[in-house]
């Protein structure tokens, strides 16, 4: 009998990456394609992509998708802001017919749990909020050993829990949102706020606004540009400070950070425990860890989709 | 082959209540004890009450605790600040031993949301919050069908999570608890501060301050006091713009409001169906119900206490 291999895709804003995935977690074939291309093109490419793993000898079980806003019951897509799609986009059901295998979409945020649950920082935990910095800010729950679902799949939107309703305008519509603060906008947002309200000397005032990127202000804190450390410290202190409150939901063992952002988790790491030791309830102070991802970067995401595709029935 | 029916024993911060439940929720026999005698005479009393049950020809399966602070995974109560008991208290070890009975013990909160969903308001729902709003502020959720129990049981404690970070001081130690705003002490406090700040009429400066209770200014708005109206309304306020942060963590179908305060429901329905209108990311703002607890007062918890019961194999 053959291995039986599973799909795993992964249709971040970019880019849509398809990996063929063993039941051990390797990734044994790679395809990358335009997230923005025409859907009836993206879904023909996916296709492809899953007929040649097919024509190479491996038995596929069936396909997962990480994707944003995946209603998990009913297999569509809806109201995704950065992808071009009809609401709703049947995407399951799509993927579906154009390869004859079975199908499940997720939540992006939740595919890069189950994929830290399965195979990164977070195996052998069965209580664990994943949080994904990236252009936005995701999150992924596990609690008693289950990926948190919730009516429609839209459990755990994390980056929209409000930490200030003063604070400033996000894409949602309301204001305050976690990931005005903690995704690569945010950061670039605090550092733009520090920089106009002093004059302190910082080599970030040379960069042109646009290349004013998380990476680049990684880099200045890295040399010892302290407007740039203090920009990260102010992220963890947000984070720690909205870990705490996170803690009373699902009273979790450990907090993972994955995505660009997560890339500096030393220089956000101390102002975020002091954050969370000062401001969690006691019940949550201590033997909680603070874990950065331990997998490559598109790989959670690729390998939870995988780990959640429903089997083949035949 | 006779019923066999499990034991609910909630233990409340002023009285313990015991009883027989059969398999259809039904209550049959009913025991209510001094939750402040010493713990040891009071196991003995629920043991006592068990023995009698027993020996009118009941065969009990299992007995279920709710109790505030309870560690489901040790079975230890952990630091309950309303119990004069030693932390920690084995409590499902004392009563297993007293009563050769597998006994299991969760959070008070929790058993509250197990009985809702066997037999009250959350019937047949597999995504809702339930929050009591007594003496504090609890909570149990109920996630994809299941409870949240995580690490160490103590899921869900959703009266402490931080509203306010300047908010008035909570028995925790921190600021801006929930239950600051929506327990019996937050109702209270809410009138305090607005008899305080005006010198508007109103029945309630009538009071002396220990008769200033939920009821007592319950029944004030029914008679058309303004200000005590108003103190429901921001008790409503707080509740709705707190569901929608915690909407964003489980995708819930319906909130279910428990205890005293919430037995003053229509008197805060509105601006808390408003307030969550006004804040909730938009994939939560529409189709999610608002409902007041179906059960009796203790009959929840008690209910749930059952439910949760260990089987016992013999």
């Amino acid at each position: 009998m053959k291995n039986c291999y599973n799909v795993g895709v992964d249709v971040g804003g970019t880019n849509t990456h398809v990996a063929l995935v063993d039941p051990q977690g390797r990734i044994s074939q790679r395809s990358r394609f335009d997230s923005h291309m025409p859907l009836d093109q993206l879904v023909a490419s996916i296709a492809e992509a899953v007929a040649k793993m097919q024509s190479d000898g491996n038995e596929i079980g069936g396909i997962g998708v990480g994707v944003p806003c995946a209603n998990t019951r009913t297999g569509c897509v809806e109201g995704a802001t950065e992808l071009p799609w009809p609401n709703p986009t049947p995407l399951a059901k799509m993927i579906s017919d154009a390869t004859g295998l079975p199908c499940r979409i997720a939540n992006d945020a939740n595919a890069a749990a189950a994929g830290e649950h399965a195979y990164g920082a977070a195996r052998g935990l069965d209580n664990f909020i994943l949080l994904t910095l990236g252009t936005g800010v995701g999150a992924g729950v596990y609690c008693d050993g289950h990926l948190l679902n919730g009516r429609n799949g839209f459990a755990a939107e994390l980056g929209h829990v409000v930490v200030d309703p003063e604070g400033p305008q996000c894409g949602c519509g309301r204001r305050g949102c976690l990931q005005m603060y903690c995704s690569a906008q945010g950061v670039k947002l605090i550092a733009s706020q520090l920089l106009a309200k002093s004059n302190a000397e910082s080599s970030l005032r040379q960069l042109p606004l646009d290349q004013l990127t998380p990476l680049a202000i990684a880099q200045a804190a890295a040399k010892g540009d302290a407007l740039a450390i203090e920009t990260y410290r102010r992220v963890g202190e947000r984070l720690g400070s909205a870990c705490a409150n996170f803690a009373a939901f699902t009273d979790p063992e450990a907090f993972v950070f994955f995505g660009g952002v997560a890339k500096a988790f030393p220089l956000f790491k101390e102002t975020m425990l002091a954050a969370y030791r000062r401001d969690a309830l006691f019940l949550y102070r201590d033997n909680v860890s603070f874990l950065p991802s331990s997998l490559p970067d598109a790989d959670p995401a690729l390998l939870g989709a995988a780990a959640i595709a429903p089997a083949h029935h035949q």
